[in-house]
């Protein structure tokens, strides 16, 4: 999926918290733990930082278009100082792909400062900024995010705290949102009630740490402790942690692509590893779509571990097919089709000894146009492969997503306007799998689960 | 006075509108203008445009910290459509020196998108900007325009037009200030009702347009019309030019630093220029300071106009003492003070044959701590001077300004706390004479003035 | 072996010419040749360029620190036209890292201009330096290419034609070399006698190219035609190709470092496919040293195909057990070795449910210092590993490389002063065995090696 | 001369070398001295340095595109440690403007290093490179530069000492040429024995200086002790100072237009002061064509001293008409020469009210293609003047500079091909007055001149 970056399923922002109760400065862990969520957004990332112990609650900032190790040089960081930070990683789904849209949005209100970062999508922004603004509120972005942060502020007027404004805010928008927020003094996070988005929670020493992903918790060496619950928010201060479960309820709906294609692949999220679940995928394609072959192969790096669980299932041998240039593989001019084609082949080139004379299966996590698959078959075969079988470890996506997940749409996705069998032959495959929407269960070992990109049942009212 | 950095006095920004009614692109309009106010601000410039024919309200814009001629390039600019569009400059009085501070703000409010630049200072900016954050409105910047910005956009509820809502916030805010403010197919000039801040109106074939000074017009060729009157509220549509002059009001306190100091040579601002200002108050000193003497010259660049006045009225030759290096004078790894100093040395330096042996009269605008003026008379005096009259063609000021101009601290200023003889004595200079401020009537041919910087006599109370 | 940068093995650049006989600029082909050999040097590159066409001879060239894709824009490559060019990507091994000593040369002489990229190292480079300077030479660098460029420009005033200066410069120096050189209108490749390192020839319609490695003909889609010969000085006018073998010999000794370390895993050099070659590694491994386990796998990227060999042979499955952060593993601010050890983590995290309760073998291509090993059996046994053993597939290397294999001095490389067994206490393993020399045959072949770095025999005498 | 940046005339760089016997770094010393310089070159500069008390010759360097000010950052002068230096700003005569052909030159030769700042052309350079380049030499840069390198290098071997092989060289090389030279513990300079570059020897403590203009010595706080002689090889060690006069001749030539138009207005160049020259020319300007006027003023900067002179013998007062923004005057998009004209009045606006009714004189010190003199007269009358008489300080030159003074080509001269009469009615003076080439002994004090650019008398055979 990932080789055609105009048809790239794009991620909803990862997210990071922590308070050091020891009083040293985080602007370097919050990088760490960035950069392990890098994988959630690449357009911009920026962090935000509070000394806890300074005399009045003063939050300090740094934002910047690009990876994290582009935007946070050594001397920034040194600039940073603070003991309680948030950190956000983006790839926009709503709002343009410009600074002023990067977070933490740090911002002032009646209470002082507030920094806030947030992965997701609400289905109700719309509303509630058309009823601010008919209120009086400038909005500086385009933002979900600034909704919510404009929401927060509103309530804390009312609210006699600000983990209470931030409950009022929540029983207000309604969508998918992991949200850490940085008060001068406290560190809060929030998730949507149905656990849409994931967050968890880990430690270190004397240090919290709430993440986007578990990933993020052992990049800085820190223990997971648990999930943040569905419907959660968790205030840490320097008394310690607490919660409040209000508004957690019964139905959950973990989202499905997080499992096939957004977590890393070393995280768990909500009790399933994710390497373990794409593993199942593949053996699950291995029973519903056998085939004699004399290795099993991914696209690298998404296929791989489907390919993995496929071998494994059954029985035929795990191997290369390709070789990856981790090299950026930018194309260099390429105002033709055909030439945009050749930016596959700088990208991945066949290990041709390994393929020659081979019936081989295919692993990939999805097929979005099906140019790339058609080319890497081609490829194959120009190479001596006998025959390639494709095994696809979702199932179609054919609905779109409202709560964050920038699925292309209808007219880019070759699935929504053909059958397999059109498509095993338009890409030039001898066999095409797609994986079982039943098997998604298995999949994720019967969590509970948001499928509407698959089978159109949102789990709440969309509007 | 301009030589010593860290002490220099800052401007308040200058800003610039223009409506192109033929449609041209005013992008470069803009540039040209703004780098001809560049002197009222260097720190950040942006613009911010609208195409007036586009099937719906859309403003672009583009800002950053530096120069115009750094910020803009050719390619940001042929990018930024539109026949309408204001501009800023930017040297920060209130809020930090950071890009989120930068101006035009743009912001999407109830009945669209609105972009606003701000010269000046408001003295109930923080009570406004504590009663909004009550009522829960988050503010993004530190910035008095932002509390003016949302000011109108909540006023535009209850209001029939942007003007109106611009007319009550008007009736608000309290303060010294110049604005332009483009709504997609409006551009609006708003100054305050004492006129401490310059605005005027300029026109060039069918193109109308606002700035700070008049220099901004000639720079794209275009004729001065009228200075826009202090309280006077003037919207430019497509149907042509309107006023309201509800705030206009008798009593008027024009700032007396455009004329010692902000403006530019050869503006004229409320129908005194800035070049004669300055002469007459070098002809002032003469008649106030007379001594015999050889040459009179200025520090380059702020005493010359004053020094040319000096030798018209005394008789004695104008001359030059002084080189200035052209190029940023950066002073290469400073340390000490001591080596400070010498980075007077490299942006000025004596002309020795033009001053050996003779007795001078040096003329500047202001003297901030002394020592900027004490190196030049020692070089001087090295040089084979055989004495140095000093003349300030300003009074010592004394008081806080609270409308944008940033005067240094007392304890910056030697004034402050030594007699004219005193810093006579400090600065090694054979006398020392200050314009009185009884002829600062004189200087701006009895213009209404505010000069409590002066006098400590401020046109409004300041809270 | 890549984790611990201060350590790495550093490689002797790529080359990569190419003359289009139809007259196309080749710039973007020799930026997408030169991506695709940017795994041999990552810190400077350059590309110049030439029209055959033109007038009179003139070379273009634009060089700079950095990967191709960040030193080639768009603008750049636009404005280098020419059918004939040569690119160069560098990882110095002699002279410094700065842009003066990237390539190619570009260098007036009394025929012209000339280019030259150059991959290797001369042993006699410095004596031939000391007489050129003898004879009043200046040299702006401090890179045995530039005494290369220098001999042929001396031999240029006695022979016919640039070719003969080449080939008498060719039987002066005496080391390791791969060169392409373009005259305005020629083409040259030039490989060492003993054919140390590695140069091809491939062929593109009517284009013609020669390469480092045979995956760059690949990345432009071009065919593989032939290696050079060792010792062959290749001529490619619009003429057609000719080649002098004089040079050639029945001595040959390829670099076996090109077949455990730096060629690219899908390349084939004189007739060995790399992944094979790795593959084979693996499997020698482990009839070596047989070892009862659960899962084999490797050190990503490096070890993978090892791995693969010596699970095939084996029969233990093969399987992931780290997962490998693609994203820049900067690591942000790390004063204390703690710290920097903590760079490992940001780079590889272990895939625990993979490995929980097993017995592992884990495959790597080498060891250098060995803190990094022993921090992944420290993270493989947190997680959960039963049993770790470690195999390297090459042999410890104890002796210095003198053609341009960049590697770690004696005190640096803990098997230079430990046995295998106080390495495998060490590091933690349960067993730990290398590569055994007489298994170097069987891994390429029986093709003749330079294996001087593991058994001290030079093929040459190295002065 | 200096608004219309296509047909400037271009200055052939600034040189400055230091020794500090006490051993204190000189880089911060050499920027400040290369920013005095400026003015004569804005294309690249570039420092090297050398510690005499090191145990080995070592020089370091850093050299850039771009003013002292841009290419100098703080870090990089840190780390450039060195008691002795050189130091150069470039603007390009011969060579294309890349950084290549930035200086200094340090080049590695028979007995180590050499470090190579040089300021003019030789008429020569070519004859000796193509004899070089049959001796097999290479060259990097198009430069002159190198060819004197080049030389000095290959006469080094058969000489006792750089300074032997240096006086070999300048035996050798022929044209103009102000040289400072750094070998690992020796600064040399060496001037042309005709004197047409000026080269000037200070003093500041225990540390010699050499350079070009007497400015750069006041820069740092030396003294100017005397200027080096024509011919003079003046070698600076540890022992102090000696000087080779042996190239000395009688004849000498120094260039008219360091007097007219390059060197810096506080400099003094052969005991001739450079303002006190300009006034001088005024003078002869009043002297020759006296006209009644109420105001004599000078197009800034260029103009103001020879305006100052003609007012001081004539009596009429000195003004100014022009305000100058000192803020870069790129001109934003500008595709018509209407638009490019627009460029002058970004820099230059007119003072309205000191010109209104008034007859006045304008002094320039040259007028290339008229366009910008046009244009200044047309803004005047149109603010008012009454007339407008143009005196010029120079006279019109008509023959090529081979010295490195880039004199505008005939075709782009409107001297060259028109009458002062035609040229008077082209640019809308009342009257036209040229500088006599009578005069400039006058203004020079019977310096003996080159002014083969005014009367084609060059003063050595140009080949």
């Amino acid at each position: 999926m990932e080789f055609d970056s105009s048809y790239e399923i794009k991620e909803a922002c990862g997210v990071f918290g922590i308070y050091d109760f020891e009083g040293n400065d985080t602007a370097a862990d919050l990088c760490c733990g960035l950069n392990s969520l890098q994988h959630r957004g690449q357009e911009s990332c920026g962090i935000a930082v509070s000394d806890t112990s300074g005399p009045k609650g003063n939050i300090l900032s740094h934002k910047g278009m690009g990876l994290v190790s582009e935007v946070f040089k050594e001397d920034t960081l040194r600039s940073l100082h603070g003991n309680l930070g948030i950190g956000h990683v983006r790839y926009s789904t709503t709002g343009a792909a410009v600074v002023q849209n990067a977070q933490p949005l740090v911002l002032n209100y009646v209470k002082g400062t507030l920094a806030l970062a947030h992965n997701g999508n609400l289905v109700n922004a719309e509303n509630i900024r058309a009823r601010l603004e008919q209120e009086g509120v400038l909005f500086h972005t385009t933002t979900d995010s600034e909704v919510i942060a404009c929401c927060i502020a509103r309530e804390r007027i009312r609210s006699k705290s600000v983990e209470e404004a931030i409950k009022r805010t929540a029983s207000v928008i309604q969508g998918a949102y992991g949200l850490v927020i940085a008060s001068p003094r406290k560190l809060i996070g929030v998730r949507d009630p149905l656990g849409l988005k994931p967050l968890c929670l880990g430690k270190r020493g004397n240090a919290w740490i709430i993440a986007s992903e578990s990933c993020a918790l052992s990049s800085i060496g820190a223990d997971f402790v648990r999930d943040i619950k569905p419907g959660e928010i968790l205030t840490i201060t320097s008394s310690g942690l607490s919660s409040d479960f209000t508004l957690c309820q019964e139905k959950q709906a973990h989202c499905i692509f997080e499992y096939i294609y957004f977590a890393r692949l070393d995280s768990t999220l909500d009790g399933i590893n994710i390497y373990d679940a794409r593993t199942r995928a593949g053996a699950a394609l291995a029973r519903s779509y056998p085939v004699e072959a004399d290795m099993v192969c991914g696209v690298p790096e998404s296929g791989i571990p489907a390919a993995k669980g496929y071998s494994e299932e059954s029985g035929i041998p795990f191997g290369f097919a390709f070789y990856k240039n981790s090299y950026v593989g930018r194309t260099f001019i390429k105002p033709t089709q055909k030439e945009r084609e050749n930016s596959v082949r700088m990208k991945l080139s066949v290990l041709e000894s390994a393929v020659k004379g081979k019936r081989l299966v295919l692993v990939d996590d999805s097929i979005v146009r099906g140019t790339t698959m058609a080319n890497l078959i081609h490829m194959l075969k120009k190479a001596g492969a006998k025959s390639v079988h494709v095994r696809i470890s979702s199932p179609p996506f054919l609905y779109p997503c409202y709560f964050g997940t920038d699925i292309p749409s209808n007219r880019q996705l070759i699935a929504s306007s053909h059958s397999a069998e059109e498509i095993c032959s338009i890409i030039g495959a001898d066999s095409l799998g797609y994986l079982k929407i039943s098997d998604l269960s298995y999949m994720t070992q019967n969590l509970p689960l948001c499928r509407a990109c698959f089978d159109g049942q949102y789990p709440m009212d969309i509007g």
